[in-house]
C-alpha cells in the first residue's frame, strides 16, 4: 500500500539527519497520497539507524491506522489537522533544528531581513502564540496544529510554507513531502542568517517592493526562475 | 573477563569524536556490569587512532584495577563516586564538548527554554557550586563526584541525566553507557540552542505545565512517545 | 562550444555547495571566454544534483543564447554588466553563504580587522546603497549590476574582488571562475571572523601600514608570496 | 635529506587543513631536525591539493636554503627566529584559525576561563603588542618573530606554547610539528570556547589552585594523567 510514498518519505526522514536539521529521533516528516488522502509518516522514536520504508505508518485522515505495524510519531494529530485544514498542502515536516528552535524559544517571528528571505518566505516566519495551560494539558498535540492554523489565518500557507512554534519549534510545509523538506532546510538557513544579522545590530525588514520582487520572480504569476515551470 | 562491556564502551569512546563531542582525549565514557558491579573505563591518555577494546580497564568499584594493562582514566574517581551513590545508573560519560563547556565555564545552569529541553531533562541542567582551595589540592577528582552529588541531593539523577561542573565541563549519565552517550549528545545540542535563544534576547524558562507535559509524555509513567516501552 | 570553459564553470558551480557556501540553487558562477568574450553561466534553478557540463548555457554578451537548451540563471544581467564594464575579470560568483549575507542585510561594510583580510582585500568590502523602489521594480538584475559599479568608481575591482549588496548579499569576482569562487570562499571566512571580532568589542580597521604590507607582499608589484609569479 | 621530517612537516601542514584550521593556503607548519639543526618547512603559497613531502623546503638556521627547489613560507623568518631563540622547541604552526584569530583581530589575550583551557595552557594565551610602523614597513616578518619572543620574556614558551599575534593571527608551538599541530587545534577549540563564555557574560579567569591542578596533573613534575610518560 502506497510503496512510493513510503520510500519517499523514509527518504525524506533520513534527509533531515543528513542536512544536520534532526539529531537522535527529534523530527519527523509526514507525506499525503493525492488520490486517497492516506497519511504517510514516521513512526514514534524508532531510531534512524534501523529504520526501514516499510516502518513507515499509514495513517487515514481521522488518525486511525490503515496500515502499519508501529505507532505513528507522537506528532501525528498535528500534522493531521493541517492537512485537514489546508487542502493544498502534501507534505509536513517537524523538526527542532537549532536556530529556527532558537528563534521558537526566544518567541519571536523571523522578520524578512532579505532577499535570501524573501526567495522563500513571503513576509516574515511567524511565532504562535504561547498554549494555554489546559491547551497543554489535554489534546497538546491537537492544540498545537489548532495555533499554527489560528496563526495563519486568512493567508496561504505555501507563502509562508514554515511557522515557529513558541517556545517549541519549527514546522514546515509543501506540496509534497520533498518540498517541505525544502523548506525546513531553507528555514534553518535563514534563521541562522538572521540571528547574525540581529547580533550585528540590524533588524529592520526589507522593503515591500525588495520582498515583492524577489518573491514573486520565483513564484509569483510571472515567474522568471527556473525552467518553464509554469 | 566482560568482553561485550569493553566493546561497548570502546565504541562509546569514539561515538564522543564521531559526534564532535571530543577532541585529542578530551573526554571519557564507563560502563557498569550490572551482574558484578565491576566498571569498564577508557584508559588515561590514550589516542583514539591507536585505541582498541582490549586497552579499556576494568576497575573495581573501589577503584583497583581488576584488569587491563594501562591506568585508568584520571577522572575515574569521579565516575567511581557517581556510580556507588546512583545505584540507578549503568554509564558516565565526561567531555568537554564545546557549547555545553561555555555554560559551565561561565558558571551557569542551562534552563530549561523550550521542549527540546523539556523531552530529555526534566527542569534546568545545573551548574556545581566552585570547589574549595582544599577540595581542588586534594582529592580533586573524588571532590568533583562530591560536589556533583551535592548538587543532585534530593533528586532522582535519572530525570536530569546531566551536569555542569563549575570552570569545568558536563558530566552526563544513563541506564547504559550508550544512554550515556545519548544523553551527552542531546545535552551539547540544548547548550547550543539556549545559548543562542540568549543571544537573542530571552531567558525564561518554559510553564511548569509544558515541562511536565514533554517531559511525561517521553518518560513518566502514561508516556506515549515511542513503541511498548511499559 | 567552449567545452573547457562548461566544465570549469561546472565544477565551479559544484565546488561552492562542497565548500558550504550554496545550499539547493541559492548561488551561481559564470566564466567569460578570453578569446570570444562569451559567458558561460549555470542555468536557472537547475538542481545541482542532476546537473551536467552541457548544462551550462552560453551567452553573448549582449545576454542572448549563443548555446543550450536552458535559460540562464536569472541573476545573469548582473554577471553580465560586470564583464562589460570590468575587462579584467574572467568569473564572476553569486552566493548566499550565511556570514557574508549577514553583514550584507545588516547594509555595513566588512572593515579590514586583520591580516587576513588584508591579504585578500585591499580595503573594505563594500556594500552598495540600497536600490530604490524604481531600480527594484524594472530591470533588477541589471540595476544590481549598476550599484555594483557605482560602489567601485574609481576602484580596481580586482583590488577587492567582492562586494556585500544591501539587503541581499555577495558577489565575488576574479581573473576566471576559479579565482572568483577562491574570494568568495575567502569572503566568506574574512566575514565570519570579523563577526566574531565584532562581538568582541572590537571594529577598528588595522592601520595603512598593516594593510599595504600584506596586501602587497602578497599581490603588488614587489610581492614575494608565492613560487616566481612575476 | 631528512626524509622521515619532510613526510611529517608534509602531514602536519595538511592536517590543519583537515582539522578545518586553514583554508585555501593560509597557513604554515614547520619542524626542526634534533641533530642537524635544520628547519624543514612549507613552501609559499603552493597548493595543498598538489603538494608533495618532496616540495618540502630545507632550511639552514640562517635562512638560507639547505635543499628545496620552492621559495620557504613567507612566514619562514617568523618561524626561524623562534628555533633560534627557544632551543626546547621543534617545531612550529602558523593558521588564521578563525576563534583564534578574531580575538588576535580584538587584540585581546584568551583568559584562562575554565579547566580545558587548564589543561593546555598554563595561563592566559596573550596577544603580543601591536607593530609600529617602521616594524612593519622592514623586516615585518622577522619583526614578527621579535614581538613573540618580546612577549614571552621571562616565560618558557612550551608552558603557554601559542601566542596570538595582534590583528594578525595565532601562532603554536610544540616539542615537535605534530605536538605544535596538537597544541594549535586545543588553541583554536579554546578560542571558541571562550568567545561563548564572554557572550554569556563571564570572563574571569580560573583561581589560581585550579590552573595548577589541571596543568600540574597532565604537564608537571607529579603529573597522574596518561601511560608512564615520566
Amino acid at each position: 500500500m502506497l510503496e512510493k510514498l513510503r520510500v519517499e518519505v523514509f527518504k525524506a526522514n533520513l534527509e533531515l539527519v543528513e542536512r544536520g536539521l534532526v539529531i537522535h529521533t527529534w523530527g519527523n516528516a509526514s507525506g499525503r497520497d493525492p488520490e486517497t488522502g492516506l497519511i504517510v509518516i514516521k513512526p514514534s522514536g524508532v531510531s534512524y539507524a534501523s529504520m526501514k520504508p516499510e516502518d513507515m505508518v499509514v495513517l487515514n485522515p481521522d488518525g486511525t491506522v490503515a496500515e502499519g505495524k508501529y505507532k505513528p510519531s507522537t506528532d501525528a494529530p498535528t500534522h493531521l489537522l493541517l492537512y485537514k485544514k489546508w487542502k493544498t498542502i502534501g507534505g509536513v515536516v517537524h523538526t527542532h533544528s537549532g536556530y529556527a528552535t532558537s528563534w521558537a524559544q526566544a518567541g519571536m517571528a523571523i522578520p524578512a531581513l532579505g532577499t535570501t528571505h524573501a526567495d522563500h518566505f513571503y513576509g516574515e516566519v511567524p511565532c504562535t502564540r504561547k498554549l494555554k495551560k489546559r491547551e497543554i494539558d489535554v489534546d497538546y498535540e491537537l492544540n498545537t496544529g489548532r495555533v499554527i492554523i489560528e496563526t495563519f489565518k486568512g493567508c496561504d500557507p505555501l507563502t509562508v510554507p514554515s511557522v515557529l512554534v513558541n517556545m517549541h519549534g519549527p514546522f514546515s510545509w509543501g506540496t509534497d513531502v520533498n518540498n517541505a523538506v525544502y523548506n525546513a532546510v531553507a528555514l534553518e538557513e535563514i534563521a541562522h542568517i538572521a540571528m547574525n544579522t540581529f547580533l550585528l545590530g540590524h533588524s529592520k525588514p526589507v522593503s515591500k517592493a525588495l520582498l515583492d520582487k524577489h518573491y514573486n520572480r520565483k513564484h509569483g504569476s510571472n515567474s522568471y526562475y527556473g525552467q518553464n515551470k509554469k
